[in-house]
């Protein structure tokens, strides 16, 4: 068997074997394979997709490209829950304390920002010191101590997702539903866990443009999920308006500091409470999906969640001052809003222009090496369907470079859009595939 | 504009503008695109396709990617040939001298070897001393002192194509009409000629496994050539079997000076006669198609295109007196004659498994930096049609190596088939376009 043969099959549009994919995937994460024949092959799979089980047999070989984690020491059900990644989306956050503190082990393994999308990884690193790479072994250790863990992706789970992602990222092969399905699910499963709560965002802050394509991703990924005997719940939300009101590092974490003190925006606290709801059931903490979600926010209401939240960043090395005081995290040394020009009603507040404006200001990289600045982004004072006065700020903007701010406001002033008359909102929970 | 968005476009199926090629194969040969971007398009390409515009504007990019002779200087037509390669295919050798005979200027760069097909730089090369490789300005010198040159591609013309078609050979991107037809021609039209002939192979020794590929390979080249005002005819030729009778290096040179000698098997001298007769019509030196292959034979007849072979080789550096008495040319130590299992008609005598054998003896490359051995190779002494009787040697097989022997032995013995009747043979030129 050579790589010249499995290319060309795709190329014509064959099905790979399992042993064809297992053969690719060892050789390129022994760097046997080169990138420019990866890359081959990667756009041939592209363009010609793959089927169910070329899908399953990839996302096995990536998992088992590195290490997967034995977590059978823990005793009790292990619920992971990920997101495809959307603009403001601070839930995974909020959701390993407040699961943790209902009995159930959450090794939240944290995805990557990916253009205008926010990085888990870079808001946890606004607590300063916290320490989102442990190694396996510690691993082990935190979950057994907090039933959850917050951290990125290692070099040791699914290597071959590391490298590959770099390179679809460089050759426009991201946009490709097998390639995603296993990427995602490769490192999950990696985690030794029993089950799945997966987040497919779909509107213009999604990674897939339109709604069709998410749901074919969120099938693609279920189905994957279940041929590896690993249970699996995906719900698809919206992403048209961020969610909550922080865009940027520290300014989602002090969000996250609020709600666990009892203060919310009302979408941030009925995705987390769904989410975690579907997470408990999961893993037999509850009957009905109400007792589950009652569950989770008592969670919240009785302290016990910010308690864990507390434990889990002092554990992994972060200054829970900065979270006792949310002062003390990373600030910006300007704020400037952004008034309306018009009075009406908010019909429009584009979650990728919002992105794409945080990320100018210094929140996220648009290179790999850029470096973020953590205290800088977007707070909305305003979210679609409220009211606003000519002159009221719809956002505040946390910023430290004129330069950058410039880049900034033209995006923000298109994100926002008046207009005389409400118009019809999709609900935050388009649907939800058990 | 980046690659990223010209890769997205392709992938897309989108039509790409002249600007976004040109920006493609620029930063190629500057080294300023990575391979694996690189590759990552051709691929694109290769399923998605390119139009004609497309591939004439690929076309042009390549050759502006490095020098573009200048002939001006030297009078009257430049005219060469190309074929798509072929399994014991002299004809450029014997073009060269036949044409420069009759007063054209003949820049012949031939092409490299390919899997199983030979090249004519390697049987260049089995003549002593011979230089195959001059620089930009001394091939304008040489054609202007014997009409013709004999020569590899180099490194100041079209090295686009250099680079890209090592690229395109390890990722399984050769077989694409748009980026076969933009190789070929890229590299002809640096040469600064008024017109083409083109030979098309098709059959199993052929590059383009069926004749409708073949065709459509034809209508590509001759529709791209035409849009860059240069003149071309393609003839579609016959590629089963063997052309002639020699296969390997030195056997198919001497095979050549028994041409210009006098003497060649009929299909040798069939095609080369009509491949020459279409350089003197395109030339204008002749009316007629007849006229011309009357003026193409006369030149071997009288000793003028040998006289001419013997001019171009000194001029090059080669050694003469090994076309003088071709028993100098390098020799295998062994000849082991194949013999037929039984009496009949020969029904097959396979090219591309004669073409593969002979590379398994060692005349030709499995990997780039393998070395050729001039020596060995194969002699038909049946040719398809031909009567045999059990026991008479099929071919000669001129070998060095014991161990390369017996690789070579079961694909010969594969590659002929007797049966009790003959077989309807398909004529040698199949088609002429013009």
């Amino acid at each position: 068997m050579t790589l010249r043969e499995i290319i060309a099959k795709k190329r014509d549009g064959g099905r790979l074997t399992d042993g064809e994919i297992g053969f690719f995937i060892q050789g390129y994460t022994k760097s046997e394979i080169t990138d420019y024949q990866a890359s081959a092959l990667l756009m041939a799979i592209c363009i010609r997709g793959m089927d169910a089980n070329e899908t399953r047999a990839l996302t096995q070989a990536m998992r088992n490209s590195g290490k997967v984690l034995d977590l059978s020491a823990i005793p009790g059900a292990k619920i992971d829950k990920h997101s495809t990644g959307g603009v403001g989306d601070k839930t995974s956050l909020l959701l390993a304390p407040i699961v943790a503190a209902c009995g159930i082990t959450v090794p939240m393994m944290a995805g990557r920002a990916l253009a205008h999308t926010g990085g888990t990884v870079d808001k946890l690193q606004s607590i300063p010191g916290f320490d989102a790479s442990p190694d396996p072994r510690r691993i082990v250790s935190l979950l057994a101590q907090n039933g959850a863990i917050l951290m990125g992706q290692t070099r040791d789970l699914a290597p071959a997702d590391r490298r590959l992602y770099a390179l679809r990222d460089a050759t426009e092969t991201v946009i490709s539903i097998p390639l995603i399905t296993a990427s995602i699910l490769s490192k999950k499963l990696a985690e030794d866990i029993d089950g799945l709560v997966l987040d497919v965002k779909t509107g213009s802050g999604a990674v897939m443009p339109t709604p069709n394509l998410s749901m074919q991703l969120a099938r693609s990924i279920a189905s994957t999920c279940r041929k590896l005997k690993t249970k699996i719940v995906v719900l698809l939300t919206d992403m048209d308006q961020p969610l909550g009101c922080a865009v940027g590092n520290a300014l989602e974490v002090r969000e996250c500091v609020d709600f666990l003190n009892g203060t919310s925006p009302t979408d941030l606290q009925a995705l987390t409470l769904a989410l975690a709801s579907h997470m408990i059931l999961m893993a037999g903490k509850a009957r009905t999906i109400r007792a589950a979600e009652r569950m989770a926010f008592e969670t919240v209401e009785s302290g016990a969640a910010r308690q864990r939240f507390l434990d889990i960043v002092k554990a992994q090395g972060g200054d829970i001052r900065s979270i006792e005081n949310p002062d003390l995290l990373p600030k910006a040394r300007n704020i400037t809003a952004l008034k309306a020009t018009r009075t009406g009603i908010v019909n429009r507040a584009d979650a990728r222009l919002i992105g794409d404006a945080c990320n100018a200001l210094g929140a996220g990289r648009v290179k790999m090496d850029d470096t973020i600045d953590p205290a800088v982004g977007v707070v909305l004072r305003k979210k679609v369907g409220d009211r606003v006065t000519r002159g009221e700020p719809l956002c505040d903007i946390h910023w430290n470079d004129e330069q950058r701010l410039r880049s900034a406001m033209p995006l923000l002033k298109e994100a926002f859009k008046i207009g005389d008359r409400a118009v019809r909102r999709r609900p935050l929970i388009l649907d939800v595939l058990r």
